[in-house]
């Protein structure tokens, strides 16, 4: 397996961050200031698809993220974790598609090429995980669907990982994430190996693009499937996030927050550890506990 | 103008929140126990509209949302938001249509019945606020496309708010917040008048649902638009929660948390004030600081 440690450059750090005016009121009273806010722009994600003769192109999700620098990352994450694509071979391209109308606006749009072997439904993927056409839509058939589409299978076995290690992580996180000390308002997420060890974080006001830009990056270096990590993840963690998780292979999943009862269930269904609340001191493991050792 | 305080019940709170066997994990050892998760479950909202002689369905949006009962309220919200509707009146009833094949996701999926009056352009919808088919797709255009939309104009003059009344808020939101206590996990809206009375307050896992959970209770309450009223949030404030508030017309939107760059644009440009980072002893002003008193 190649190992790829990177971690965002601090020039391209401050280029997300702006400074905005602002009144700091206190009991004391008011004082005039600047604080520095998280960067949030809307990235549109074009698909190209079909066979040679017939390509087709379409517009897939618009989503507001923070422009890191990680665009193309963003877009093949969330083709990975969509289910629309299972590696990167099946990639052609990936680059921005500059509007004619407005340079302004030709970072925020970046199109996929994907092989003509690739088969699209643009259908399915309106109806998302939370559905499938033969049933009506409860937590249940949202679970069914993610197993139908996942592209790996779990192993409840491996791997294991002692319990200091995971919890010297929400430290780690800190000491990476130069951008959520400076504003509060970003999520991180972040890949480790089971010694602890980071092999790339990123972020963005969006928790679920967070996570894309990671697990975008790890297909990109085919790393695929990460069987052998653990994904950190900032705040809390909810079905769309195990999903994210599950169609890269991670085997743990630990968030800084609590988890909701259907991540819990898509987990303990897919032999993942799901794990909560982690702290330098103390964690809950809601499925997967025999992966934790001493 | 007609004032409803309403607290969610206890019975219905407990009934969505649902134990779960977990170890926790500490530096002495583990012990076993529960926890309660907040539940997660999806909701289809689908649309039917257009001239009595030519009605059409369609399903618009699937949310993992908390069931607590407020299901017709946040379909109606996100109708509002979305500016699809502009007030209770546009709707001819709102209802749970039940799967015919399962049972148990019969309260799943809510069907809002237009009148034949309402214009709906399935097509606008899927560009969403994020972008206009004239120009590129970018901050500025986002911004833009909210206005186009905007049901009511914000006056920036009125009203003012004591800085104490704003610093007591949280505490507020915490007493009235039975499940966050309980789980960590669950994300507020609350609906507060400038002399600090809390009006409704609304749960869900997705911040987003929420606020359309409270602003569709607003709508129905018919309270809108709600010039003389604070909305709270418990977490962050994105683009997506300013524009929901600013659609029912709220002058002043705090949160707990920070605000993203665009949510503190689209504030500013609407003559809204946006508070961050509240506490009991300070806060953040990002715009509108002309509406906070001593």
């Amino acid at each position: 397996m190649k190992i790829c440690p990177t971690l965002p450059n601090p020039t391209i750090l401050l280029k997300y961050l702006i400074n905005s005016p602002i009144q700091r009121v206190d009991t004391e009273g008011v004082t005039s200031g600047d604080d520095a806010l998280a960067v949030e722009e809307p990235l549109e994600i074009v698909l190209a698809f079909g066979e040679s003769n017939h390509r087709k192109r379409q517009s897939i999700s618009i989503t507001m993220r923070t422009p890191t620098g990680n665009d193309f990352e963003l877009a093949l994450g969330f083709l990975l974790t969509e289910g629309i694509i299972k590696n990167y071979k099946d990639v052609i391209s990936v680059r921005y598609k500059g509007s004619e109308l407005d340079e302004t606006a030709q970072f925020n749009v970046v199109q996929a090429d994907l092989q003509p072997s690739v088969k699209f439904d643009a259908n399915k993927l309106q109806r998302h995980f939370y559905t499938s056409s033969s049933c009506g839509i409860c937590g249940k058939t949202s679970l069914d669907m993610v197993q139908t589409v996942a592209n790996f299978w779990i192993n409840r076995e491996i791997p294991l990982v002692k319990r200091t290690i995971l919890m010297d992580l929400p430290e780690k996180l800190r000491q990476a994430q130069a951008v959520f000390e400076a504003t509060g308002a970003i999520h991180a997420a972040a890949l480790f190996d089971t010694e602890g060890s980071l092999w790339a974080l990123r972020e963005d006001v969006g928790r679920h693009n967070a996570l894309d830009k990671l697990l975008g990056w790890a297909m990109q270096q085919e790393l695929l499937p990460l069987s052998n990590c653990i994904v950190l993840v900032s705040g809390r963690s909810s079905f769309e996030l195990v999903q994210k998780a599950m169609m890269a292979g991670v085997p743990i999943l630990a968030a800084v927050g609590a988890p909701s009862s259907l991540a819990v269930q898509l987990a303990d269904e897919n032999n993942m550890t799901l794990i909560g609340f982690l702290k330098s001191y103390r964690f809950n493991v809601y499925s997967g506990f025999e992966r934790i050792t001493q």
